[in-house]
């Protein structure tokens, strides 16, 4: 019997004494690759009753059952943040995506824009994505991974209680700042890499649930920029701050 | 005659009528891979002198010339901010040296730790990662990415002056954060993905250069943890803040 560092994703319910069935490519993974065999324990969360120890209770080639033993951490939801981009390359939306796993955003929203290229996007493998992060970065939540959308019709039905947080690289210098800013559900938002048109711009500039913040004087890339927004709204307003009292 | 977007660096010196001879590999990527001809305009920067116009005088398979127009930007040096990190895998590893470029730090030092695996690095191919984001990102200045050192050495030869932002995954919520910290020079290490060992973080804490900072809540990988560390540290003490005048 070992305790792994082993930490699997599985959809099923958790509880104490729940059994749960393993898929083929769960199986591969866990007695395949990670060496795992009957009596060893892991870790598993499904994104809603926390992370369980659990043990291997049957191990096949093609299945295999998990047993829940106890619980080892409560869920932890991350803010009610989302992190709205619009899709780059390949290897720099996985990226995107992963960092939002980690960064902590509770939803994850692929936009089209007036200079996005991309049409079409696999959210499933993006799904899958978030879940990797959070298997790997010992999250106990994996955030939903939207379908594809286009901004303008974010925009058309955007909710009234929800602020946007908007990254114009045209505004270097020249931003809201976050520091006084209301606390609630939010939004960041990513421009695409010819970044937004002058309608698109207008039209968020004059929003009311918009603020503009700029990130520093120096281009960056997209997925610099997300990582780097994140960090000032779990900074200013998330679960980064320092004390919660505060502001 | 074409204006083309093509940012190029170059290390000869730059100025009004300078030639500047091209290698063979400037050449291709120049007239092959850009289709840039004689007559055609670029941008080039030298990381010392800012940003020219350039036209090119001679296109040839091998090698060519350009010349000096006038100069369209100031050399903009970033804050002085070393990152100091452990090398990771070599995707991560190029990952950090394009955002410490992109994020605006002046030199890049990586470090072995008591847990790091790594023991060899290409400076050479480091550096070229640091130039090609400062090509991209629109940079006057391409950081250097200094050779492969021990932390110990380091931190056994560290400058009087300079402030140390220790990101230490185990101080989750008990930072000191930054707001309150002095400016001047400045260096942020992140840790190896297996963490420091007990001793480094021992030596780290009481050193009176030290400032411990959490990154929240949640374990982020060391390339997501170099992005938040300079984003948070920019926005407090480097070019990212709102108000010169502030704290």
């Amino acid at each position: 019997m070992k305790e792994s560092k082993v930490r699997l994703y599985v959809a099923q319910e958790l509880g104490a004494g729940q059994t749960v069935p393993l898929e083929r490519e769960q199986a591969h993974y866990l007695f395949g690759v990670m060496r795992l065999s009957s009596g060893d324990r892991l870790a598993i969360f499904n994104g809603r009753d926390g992370e369980w120890r659990a043990e291997v209770t049957e191990a096949g080639k093609r299945g295999g059952v998990l047993t829940c033993l106890e619980r080892t951490a409560k869920l932890r939801l991350p803010p009610d943040l989302w992190l709205l981009f619009a899709p780059i390359k390949k290897a720099r939306t996985d990226f995107i995506v992963e960092k939002a796993a980690e960064m902590g955003a509770r939803r994850i929203v692929p936009v089209t824009t007036d200079f996005t290229n991309s049409e079409r996007l696999r959210q499933d493998r993006l799904q899958a994505h978030a879940i990797e992060a959070a298997e790997q970065c010992g999250g106990t939540f994996v955030p939903e991974v939207a379908d594809l959308q286009k901004l303008s019709h974010l925009l058309d039905t955007w909710p009234d209680d929800r602020n946007l947080m908007f990254c114009d690289e045209t505004q270097a210098g020249a931003h809201q700042g976050l520091d006084a800013a209301p606390r609630g559900p939010w939004a960041i938002l990513i421009g695409p890499e010819g970044g937004f048109s002058d309608a698109e711009r207008d039209r968020l500039r004059v929003a009311p649930f918009t603020h503009v913040v700029s990130l520093g004087p120096r281009i960056l890339r997209a997925d610099t920029a997300a990582v780097a927004a994140m960090t000032l709204w779990q900074a200013a307003l998330g679960d980064w701050r320092q004390r919660e009292g505060a502001a």
